[in-house]
């Protein structure tokens, strides 16, 4: 099934106890991408300045991940800085310059309309509104941060009303939701008209939440994290890879959709950008899901 | 098989979001007691002062527990004063009375020897040892804390290398391992001689390490919770007590042991000291480890 992501594509310079990274390809849409096209063909619409160049683009085409709905706008890409706490759960935003990003409106050809899976990043709620009012797919999820919880609440909410699925920050669950209490956030959130509801936990992993069911699914345990950007994107898109490879999405395409979540996720951290997730193998990928499946069972498992 | 437990019995005063409670029944001894005391018989060896007094000597008893262990000694019971956060999830101590445990020095009686499970609370590793060495359990694990990790660490790997099992806290584990990594951390504690590590993780449940197995459980999801003091206690008490009632201690005893600890730690956070925990049935907690088990389930459970 085809899979529709819109969000951002940015040049992220990045610091962490393990070593940096400066001006490298990241951004909502291209970390979702590199893991969803594991499972299904994936296109994005996005938007980069002038200075993009060639090299991001063709490393997001080696992964078969259609890069013509990346719009090249006048101007600079989008541009984020930051830093990572010791323990890689704290982060320093040190400059953020939105350039092309300010007056972003998603294009949408013909061929995006009636895409089967379509996964809304992190932009603002009223543009999210739009591209799924023009889309019209058969299945949907977004994302938010507190910057459009603050600012934007009633398109959020109405957002929301339209959506299947939130695949959202823990701490950004419980301010959407005003309610500190995980259990009693995801209710209200479900109580707004969404289907599934995905809170990420980063190290602890993620959660989903549907009416009257709960799965809980641990972060694939990495030895080695180097960089946590892009982590949560990944999570969705390898969620909603595999929705659009199953063709389903129902209880249990769900539940496994939050395996390769956590699977994907767990690569990402393992180098700066893109570079782990966009090298990875079927194989890889399947025999770390095999892993955790097995961190779930109740019987230890005969080979671990 | 039988269960002996050697820790605190304290009065708490405790102050959450949700209402306080003053010089109220607690210490990890009685709580963890409480929770195994639904799985297999438990005595309890601790030490309280003159001014206990039988009401709560008689709550403990009423659960079938085994309180003649309990010595009481001249001068008075441990209290500890605190306070949580409006998440629950960070806690400022107001005061520390160790009062009778200043000399405590567990007394074992000849029916304490060679019990078949042994779980050492969280006292002075030291007397862990002792303890551990007189009573030559079938199985045995132990708990510990931030104080004895810096002023009696070589006491403290030195136990680490005759117990079986440690069931520790997330920040204190990496503490111990001096690892901010939790892979990394509980490999380097597996090595130190444990056959498993049970870390936990609050509201994000808890997580299993042994030689090349990992299982992690979620919380389960509690609505309305009250006050988190005594529920790693718990934990280790329904851990502790499935693993006696099992009878076996093998890679899926101890997984459903996980299932069981997850359980009675989301009770006793319900409400203030002991009550929830003291009042609880079979069916309560079965039909909580069976909801807990769905949580885990790749299916979605049909009765939810």
């Amino acid at each position: 099934m085809s899979l529709l992501v819109v969000g951002t594509v940015a040049f992220d310079t990045v610091k962490t106890p393990y070593g940096s990274a400066r001006e490298v390809l990241g951004g909502s849409a291209a970390y979702f991408a590199a893991a969803a096209s594991y499972f299904t063909p994936v296109r994005i619409v996005a938007v980069v300045g002038e200075d993009f160049g060639e090299a991001p683009m063709r490393l997001l085409g080696e992964r078969g991940i259609d890069t013509s709905g990346i719009e090249i706008a006048r101007g600079k890409t989008f541009r984020w800085a930051g830093e990572y706490s010791e323990d890689l759960n704290d982060r320093t935003t040190h400059a953020t310059h939105l350039n092309v990003l300010e007056t972003f409106r998603p294009r949408l050809r013909k061929e995006d309309v009636g895409a089967d899976r379509l996964f809304l990043g992190n932009i603002d709620p009223a543009l999210q509104a739009e591209v799924l009012r023009h889309v019209k797919p058969g299945l949907s999820a977004c994302d938010t941060m507190n910057f459009w919880i603050e600012r934007k609440n009633p398109d959020l909410k109405r957002l929301l009303a339209q959506v299947d699925g939130l695949v959202i920050n823990d701490a950004e669950a419980r301010m959407l939701a005003g309610e500190i209490n995980t259990v009693v956030a995801a209710q209200r959130l479900l109580g707004l008209g969404l289907r599934f509801l995905v809170i990420k936990r980063g190290e602890y992993g993620a959660a989903l939440f549907t009416n009257g069911h709960y799965f809980a699914v641990p972060a694939y345990p990495v030895e080695r994290p180097v960089d946590p950007t892009g982590a949560g994107d990944s999570f969705a898109g390898g969620f909603m890879g595999h929705l659009a490879r199953a063709g389903a999405a129902d209880g249990r395409a769900l539940r496994a959709a939050m395996i390769y979540g956590s699977v994907l996720a767990s690569f990402c951290v393992e180098d700066f950008s893109l570079r782990r997730l966009l090298d990875l193998s079927e194989r890889s990928i399947e025999e770390r899901a095999r892993r955790l499946r097995g961190f779930l069972s109740l019987d230890e498992p005969t080979v671990s």
